[in-house]
């Protein structure tokens, strides 16, 4: 059964979900993010081959992904993300990070280093007005404008737009 | 059909797609956190009343909402976000934030501002070391330790272990 499609919905959150959204996308994008890259690779955390293949090939479709050769014979890919790929570290680190706060069980979130330097950065939220760094818990999400309502709130200045 | 679960996987990442990785769950949250707080607020995006009704009780399970009675004959409810669920603020900026950039539609991100302030606030990593704020692109993914791999890269150094 086919669950709705996010695609056409006037918010780039949902937009986002309609692509990367489907079981399993997101962790052949963090695999690929942290050095996965061929068929082999991809299925250790035990998808199924016939779902990694449908991933796979969307994954390429939206141009997360794309396949080059590495063998002629027989014919042999490998999988790299692109910049619209790569684009997606942020989603996965801060799953990652909210994961590790509220969730029990093994495994440690990768380590984020700057390519440039080396050094371990850390996903924050800047503010240019009164600090460098503002916590989750010290920021609210306002509506942009009145147009495209996605959702109602209880009260009128509450609206989903996004 | 159940899909597997990703909730005994070694990686903080699959463990939080397995609480909020359901279709429409992150939507419910994204409302939540722009101020929806009633049960006609949160089916305004076009989530069906059943499945809706589901998605909050698997958030309320999961503490990251929980329910306020606001009237008592008939007893009516609301759902507000607890700090567990506020925490996933900076899942629904990533997502938003790549939208944006990489999806075509109508919509804006909301705003996002600091409560100490009401300053705009933007989504940045920070580097300790060389600079005040890195782009995804100068960030690489490195695993932290060889214990609990989940998927093995192509190369030994880049085993997965997220």
């Amino acid at each position: 059964m086919r669950r709705k499609s996010f695609a056409e919905m006037a918010c780039p959150i949902a937009r986002t979900l309609d692509i990367v959204g489907e079981w399993w996308t997101l962790l052949i994008v963090r695999d690929a993010l942290i050095g996965a890259r061929r068929f082999d690779d991809f299925r250790q955390c035990g998808i199924a081959d016939n779902i990694l293949s449908a991933r796979l090939d969307l994954l390429m479709r939206e141009g997360i992904l794309e396949r080059r050769a590495y063998q002629e014979h027989p014919p042999r890919y490998e999988y790299l993300l692109t910049e619209k790929g790569h684009d997606l570290l942020p989603v996965v680190v801060a799953l990652g990070m909210w994961g590790l706060k509220w969730t029990d069980g093994p495994g440690r979130a990768p380590r984020f280093l700057h390519t440039v330097c080396n050094a371990e950065v850390s996903p924050t939220f800047a503010c240019p007005s009164c600090g460098e760094h503002v916590q989750p818990g010290e920021i609210r999400l306002e509506r942009r404008t009145a147009e495209a309502a996605c959702a109602a709130g209880s009260q009128p200045s509450a609206q989903v737009t996004a």
